[in-house]
């Protein structure tokens, strides 16, 4: 298990109350003391070490065209945060507040709106610079708007309603959780169909990438995930870093984050790379997409629907493997975000699921 | 006087009470009865008709760098609005509702931020496909992410806090007017540089198209207005629409609105044209102006700052004319906004510009 997972599990067990002590927690989980599941085994999805816990509260979308949900805890915003492995009391104080007042408060918001059209907001901020991976600034902020009359009159103290929302002013990853939330629901709409060759699936865990396919029902094709290349935060290097980490790769599998570089360049300031590169990606991710999304359209492009639905045969077909970018975090664990970058599944997990393809072609 | 101002001077009569009906208000303003000046003698700006009147609130901005203010109202949002020139009921309940509840709660929101910091907003917004004339939706979301925390704690009844978010939610103009004075505050501190040819105001009133000159005083160089040519709402076409009418091209004075198109291509949707147009126009705007901008910066063009401070003689040098987007109203008073598109000052004001630069040089 990677340092930022075994982080975010002593993180977990101590804001659950199951250990009181970093030691005791990581002990308990060493010695098996601890169910795992991956997150996409619930429907859900979390950033980066992607730990959810039984009392965390977590939106819900619904993918209303299909009837299925999916689900992802709230953004902790950056610095000292569980999803990076980071187990300081302040981080775990933030997850009492947020399952405590944040979480209720968003709620009841948003079941007073009825429901926040996802698909609407992540098509405006792809207009706005967003590419819902990384870029998740005004989304955040649409988000926000969206919910703050009503966060504005609920019954509670007036220091509480203003941290709410300063809070949420204060995140400009606020929506990413959502937007990878909306994006499961899209590809789990998509996944079982018998013999489709479409990924369904990219997660990674810190020591692995695994993806699954359409047609190849529950299986994961995995191989040894590569370390990003990035820009690192000051006093962080190559050396200090990860390998890929977290559910968050579902952004590209459904189309936006880095196959939508191309309509967000100022994120290559965190990135890394030039405007030109990133709109060399998403024109790239054009050659292994099935379809081009109808509601998703950059204007760069000349409002050209984002790449969607990789297909494991183009990936082999032409060599091109899907454009992901990503947080980076520290090797160790407690320590945190340390930058981020571009970074690619290893080739082998497409290798072996068209293997598994043929296989099911031959014998079915 | 054109159509719109005519409709927005019956209703700004109205709203002050000083008539009771709109017959009553054409006739006491025709008589003389009312007393009218440009908003940029009083270091103010309006989009649009631009009337502004003793009891409405005004956004203040403050250039910290050399002192001055500038000041707008409140922006009103699309539809039936005075600005255009409407003046029906629900227009002039809205300014009431402006006067009573929504000033005070925006000015005691902004009084405990401290103040929001207007450049660093308008460097995020260019970033997130706004050039901050016909496109305010990144930066009013920002603006609305920055007030909210302090909107939510004022102690108004929970209905009123909520219709002031949901305002502001639904406005995605509720930057402009703040944009504007920021810009005006800017372009009032270039002025007044003695023999400069820097443009420091362009400014039209339906009928006339005006600009004044750093090193020429308080001297309008005016000309008839061009009429904007563009995209119209349903039922409209371009014989309905008015001559170019408003302060909002203070924007392109200062170097973004049509001069940062080429960051806002998603604006072509609304004002006509393509992505590449947007991008060609501000490529354009470098050949006649000054300098870059150090802090608004486009991504889309390798973050190159906005060009900046039209020069008379660039002008008439190159021929090239500064491009400016904006609303179109319609022709006549009481119907509002029917469009958006793009415009041109008439080239005879820089024309009489340069003449009386070279005459006062001549004679200095």
């Amino acid at each position: 298990m990677s340092g930022p997972l075994r982080g975010a599990v002593v993180g977990a067990l101590l804001y659950e109350g199951l250990a009181s002590m970093p030691d005791e927690a990581a002990r308990l989980a060493a010695a098996g003391g601890v169910r795992f599941e991956p997150c996409h085994h619930h429907a859900a999805v979390g950033p980066m070490a992607g730990v959810t816990t039984a009392s965390m509260p977590v939106f819900v979308v619904e993918n209303r065209a299909r009837g299925n949900r999916a689900y992802s805890t709230l953004n902790e915003g950056l610095g000292k945060v569980l999803r990076y492995g980071a187990f300081a009391p302040e981080v775990i104080e933030r997850l009492r507040w947020f399952r405590d007042i944040l979480g209720p408060a968003l709620g009841e918001a948003i079941r007073r709106t009825g429901g926040v059209d996802g698909r609407a907001l992540i098509a405006q901020a792809l207009r706005m610079g967003d590419e819902c991976h990384n870029r998740n600034r005004a989304a955040s902020a649409l988000l926000i708007k969206a919910l703050a009359p009503h966060l504005a009159s609920l019954d509670l103290p007036p220091p509480e309603r203003a941290r709410i929302l300063a809070f949420a002013a204060g995140n400009d990853h606020l929506f990413l959780n959502v937007g990878m939330a909306a994006c499961k629901a899209a590809a789990d709409a998509a996944h079982g169909l018998p013999r489709s060759s479409l990924v369904t699936t990219m997660a990674r865990n810190g020591t692995q990438f695994g993806i699954r396919v359409s047609g190849l029902g529950d299986r994961w094709f995995t191989a040894e995930a590569e370390t990003p290349v990035g820009l690192y935060f000051a006093g962080f290097g190559a050396a200090d870093a990860n390998p890929d980490i977290g559910d968050s790769a579902i952004t590209e599998t459904a189309g936006i984050g880095g196959f939508a570089m191309g309509a967000a360049p100022a994120i290559v300031e965190f990135v890394g790379g030039t405007p030109a590169d990133a709109l060399r990606y998403t024109r790239l991710m054009y050659e292994i997409t099935l379809g081009e999304n109808t509601a998703y359209r950059l204007p760069p492009l000349d409002f050209r629907g984002t790449p969607t639905g990789i297909d494991v045969r183009l990936v082999m077909q032409t060599g091109i493997l899907p454009q992901i970018n990503t947080g980076i975090a520290h090797r160790e664990a407690g320590i945190g975000q340390i930058g981020a970058g571009l970074v690619k599944p290893p080739r082998a997990c497409f290798e072996s699921a068209l293997r598994a393809l043929v296989a099911e072609r031959r014998g079915g």
